[in-house]
């Protein structure tokens, strides 16, 4: 009897070509399948909740496999820890019902974007460090822009082929401890680098680069060729999926 | 005229084949040696205020050098961040009295010691991930047990060649936030790996494979045969070095 299991995962994403299967790269993707393949006997397609670029990392990736296999969940479990790179970690399975679709099922997803102030050895691969002076009421005014139903074409780096590109933002906080900024955004979508690119040009109006009204004309005008900065892959985290 | 410039810098040791200079082997002092000499034009010899071994961490580790160049200290400041490999930041420069030794000076030197409990990819080459069901309170019991003047030749890996190994623990604490440990220890000096080999002993204490009379016995007995675990170099962090 096919079942259907849903697992929870971190990954570090520093040394993978991001979460998508490719031939010939170390994908997020294709370690799992690969490692579930040898555990179960046969070939697994996993279906993620998302796809992450090259260096951004997971706190609480999603995803889903159909499998005729009757390997007890907990067996799963040990055996993909015990085979997965120690860049990524498994941290929860269940089986679902059989229409659960880790993609298409997600109501909204949560990144955070995490930025150091200065220089830091240890959080290198973690953040991103930046060492502009900044006003950080700006960066906070200009979030609270960006809240809401929006067409975020400005913010897409990738030409889309999609015609529709409004998101709803639920949420887009910063938070700042000593030397750290974390930007936690909350969508029901987001479109390609789109939190990269928001998280760049706020920090363009945080340094004087742009004002609060040449962010909201960035927004308006639905063309990339606007916007500021990208904030680079490794401060960026997929940090819950909500279904 | 020479002048004596003594340096303080952060490392993530998980690259290097630690601190001492090595034909043919990447290591702290080789590096910075080398970019100084780049700098200067002059062939540098840094004295470290102590070595640090291979995977193991400084928060903020000191070296001095001499040298007849009359270059700014914050051009060499500026030049030696802009040339150090990313795993090295270069955060203080001063000049010093001639007579200054970083290493004979040093009055004492601190050291922290970071364990998980769990897994964690993002922590992975920064603590030691320990997965047993610890005492806490007798962990914190044991640490007591080294505060104070003692032989610590029980907890000296390599065979030392000095007749006397005592040394004098002004400070032994542990701290726990969360899945979080962090041990902290300030002495006159260390022996060497005798951090390594004092936590993962507190740690057999805290398991319930040693009790708090053992090791007891295991300080007195001056036999590194009888201590327990070694902790791995990646969860130790020279924090700091008082003069």
């Amino acid at each position: 009897m096919e079942r259907n299991i849903k697992l929870k995962f971190e990954y570090d994403g520093t040394e993978f070509c991001g979460w998508q299967r490719q031939p010939n790269a170390r994908t997020v993707q294709g370690k799992i399948e690969n490692k579930l393949k040898q555990i179960l006997g046969e070939d697994i397609s996993l279906t993620g909740s998302g796809r992450t670029d090259a260096g951004v990392h997971a706190l609480a990736q999603v995803a889903n496999f159909k499998t005729e296999s009757t390997l007890d969940l907990n067996s799963i479990l040990k055996g993909l820890n015990s085979l997965l790179p120690e860049d990524i970690l498994l941290k929860d399975i269940e089986e679902v019902d059989l229409d659960f679709n880790s993609r298409f099922r997600a109501k909204s997803r949560v990144y955070q974007y995490r930025i150091y102030l200065g220089k830091n050895v240890f959080l290198r691969r973690y953040v991103w460090e930046v060492f502009y002076n900044l006003d950080f009421e700006k960066i906070e005014q200009t979030a609270r822009l960006i809240q809401g139903k929006h067409d975020f074409t400005s913010f897409c780096v990738a030409e889309s082929s999609r015609e529709e590109n409004i998101c709803e933002v639920q949420k887009a906080i910063w938070e700042k401890k000593m030397e750290n900024l974390e930007f936690e955004i909350e969508s029901n979508r987001f479109l390609h680098t789109m939190v990269r690119s928001l998280v760049g040009t706020m920090i363009d109006v945080g340094r004087g680069y742009f004002s609060l009204e040449d962010f909201k004309n960035i927004l308006k005008s639905r063309d990339h060729k606007k916007a500021g900065l990208t904030a680079p892959a490794k401060g960026l985290y997929l940090v819950k999926v909500n279904y």
